[in-house]
């Protein structure tokens, strides 16, 4: 029995019996473990390990239901890394089997002919439909493994086809239809064990039905899910003919997907990979956010030069504070919130500090020298009589930077380590403590340089 | 069939119809259209009502169940505004067949006084036991209405029982327990339904259970729902006996309310009541964070003030930057974060507009013109020579903050109404706004009163 001895102490446990078990070569141990494994789990299991040592584990998940899991539920970075390693006849198998919606959701992180690639392995499955619909539509997310049946046929050979069934993911309705395909009803798995056997499903079904259209957006799906507690809702077409459902699974996945970009947004990070290991795909997320308050602290530079009376080199010092604090304090912010999203939905780990804090340095290092570099030549054009001005502004904003980086992923991972709630690390607390450091700094180094 | 002609379209119709109905007191009319509506839009529009109009409408609700199910639906708010003005009678009708759980959610609302006087009205009910646990467990949020049968049971007796069952919330799975109620294994609906008739439920019956502690916070049921797609996951207490159960409905509502306290605070809001109307709950969720900013910003002025080496009234006001320029910045981002989160739960409507930026003035208004007393306070304290520096930077940072609050709350709401993603409006985008304001209208008080 699987109690939460905390989940992720039971990752720690299954990882480090896989470490050993490989150290061992003891294969067919490893195997019996994973076959005792959930998917999820074992998921985690394969983030864990070193990326060469990852191929030779997932080979030995024989079963190609299983294989189909694991790759589902794996990051799109870490399947990324070995789907190039597998053989093209088991990658057939295990792709194969997979859930349509997985399948589409798996497609999307592969560039074009790699994609196109991995379709030949499913041709004719209805996967190649679901194509079709854009993005985050309900289209998009549904499954069209549903279970539909005709009005007039009874509760008993509905039950005995539910019995037949190996291939529909959870069966929770059974969806009443016309000789169209239309939806007229939906009658639950408990309405339908509750009644005679005779009775047909015309009488049992309730025609009052929660449906959405296959270009409804997901956010709205989770909407309706969320407001009336369903556990799967019908996907219509533009003639009402059910051609999927969506759900209550996907559906949590859906809110976790928006919430996380919703944050991500409030901090401006844009839609950046959080789990993605790359300094480059970070900053290309994260440095449209940061140019716009770029700008402002110019603008409030200047503001600041041309409404002042008294224009001593002090004075321009000061007009340089809010861009540099501003500048520090939004990279800050951003480097925060990664860290604590990332903590909170489990996919940034506490012993990953050191990748994510090398990362962040990285970040923080190319948008602290480049910052760095434009603002000296942003005040060697505006104010060309003080010499030593760009240069101090310069290490001023790029030691900021790179420091707020630091102490933006280091506080809600200390705080994580100490049990207290790593989202009270961030906002003014954060931006308080880099506002100091800051100030210190810049003045520190004007007074070594000026 | 309610197809999404978006939900909030759904909502409009129903509150314009409810207000016509009212005004032609076609009462009638009215409890028929309640009659046919589900719970979750009729607590909405009990919410779009105006406070005193809401009690008779909730009247019209002759069906206990369904009176109990709207009242679990209504916000805290709402509801503390007519249980006062209810029967005794009804309101123990009500309270009686309310779920345990949600009858819980009630009562932390109320003062202690009135938590007991409701608790009067479903003595003997099995809620009492439940408030033994601690808020935001598995014990507090779970429900006892599971459904539990000794392993030797048969299939056939099983469906039979189900078929007997009203009162528990929604059968997903059949939890197989021994003589002392421990939780031996669980068999889910469909396997019920796949089996002959005879087979006993020991032989159906997975043992590899995914279950939970009356103690595990309900962060971990959530995380693990999500992780291994349960529909609902039992509870047992320390000698392993089933008490409850945490179905898949309300780990959804968990996921939410979790990630909205991160959101809020990820801007240093704390556990402010998102849907309050009281300026005076804001203030005090708010105030503490800025606290924490507004002492940062004062030493801040003190590390420029002893740093700096040419002391003019000048390098004075340019002191002030930071504190002035960042708590406002952190004002707005606490409005601007509400509106968002309130927007994205659907919790705050666009035409709520009014009613939201009046509070969020209050609040600024509060908080401006203390802060600027405290900060005029401040600057008398510690540079009694300069005698104007202390009105300016008080003005400066009341008109700032009154200003950021607004354009906080404004500006989400803009992007809501032009159809573009409120959430780009925060972060960076929105402090830079704020920045620049700021430093314009500081500047230019300066300018008119030294």
């Amino acid at each position: 029995m699987v109690t939460t001895r905390e989940l992720h102490e039971l990752d720690n446990i299954l990882l480090n019996t896989t470490i050993k078990l490989i150290k061992r070569r003891a294969t067919h141990n490893l195997q019996n473990l994973l076959n005792k494994t959930h998917v999820a789990d074992i998921a985690r299991i394969i983030h864990g390990l070193r990326p060469e040592e990852r191929p030779a584990v997932y080979e030995l998940l024989a079963d190609a239901d299983k294989a189909a899991g694991v790759l589902k539920e794996l990051s799109a970075e870490d399947r990324l890394g070995f789907i190039d390693s597998m053989k093209e006849e088991r990658l057939a198998k295990v792709l194969q089997v997979m859930a349509p919606d997985d399948f589409n959701d798996l497609l999307v992180d592969f560039p074009d002919e790699k994609a196109e690639y991995l379709l030949q392995f499913v041709k004719g499955a209805p996967s190649e439909d679901l194509l079709q619909y854009e993005e985050k539509t309900a289209g998009y997310i549904m499954t069209p493994h549903f279970f539909a049946l005709p009005e007039d046929t009874t509760a008993e050979y509905a039950t005995q086809k539910i019995r037949e069934l190996i291939d529909v993911e959870m069966v929770f309705y059974v969806y009443v239809v016309d000789d169209l395909g239309k939806l007229k009803g939906v009658v639950s798995l408990r309405q339908l064990v509750a009644t005679r056997p005779q009775t047909p499903l015309r009488d049992l079904m309730t025609t009052k039905i929660y449906s959405v259209n296959t270009f409804t957006e997901q956010e709205e799906v989770a909407r309706m899910v969320t407001r009336y507690n369903l556990l799967a809702v019908p996907v219509l077409d533009e003639d009402g003919i059910l051609v999927g459902i969506v759900t209550v699974d996907d559906v949590i996945d859906v809110i976790r997907e928006e919430n996380t970009e919703d944050m991500l947004k409030l901090s401006g990070t844009g839609e950046v990979a959080l789990e993605s290991k790359s300094v480059w795909k970070n900053l290309r997320a994260r440095a449209p956010w940061l140019s716009v308050s770029w700008i402002g602290g110019l603008i409030a530079v200047l503001i600041l030069y041309y409404l002042s009376a008294d224009l001593t080199q002090w004075i321009l010092l000061a007009a340089f504070l809010p861009i540099i604090m501003g500048m520090a304090g939004n990279v800050g912010t951003q480097s925060a919130t990664i860290t604590v999203r990332g903590l909170a939905t489990g996919e940034i780990q506490l012993k990953e500090i050191w990748r994510l804090l090398l990362r962040e340095l990285g970040v923080g290092a190319f948008l602290g020298i480049f910052s760095g570099l434009l603002l000296a030549g942003f005040t060697w054009l505006f104010f060309p009589g003080v010499t030593l001005l760009p240069i101090v502004v310069a290490f001023a904003i790029c030691a900021n930077i790179i420091c707020a980086a630091a102490v933006g992923t280091l506080v809600p991972m200390l705080f994580q380590r100490l049990r207290w709630d790593p989202a009270i690390a961030t906002g003014p607390f954060l931006t308080t403590v880099i506002d100091i450091i800051g100030v210190l700094d810049y003045l520190l180094i004007a007074r070594i340089l000026l």
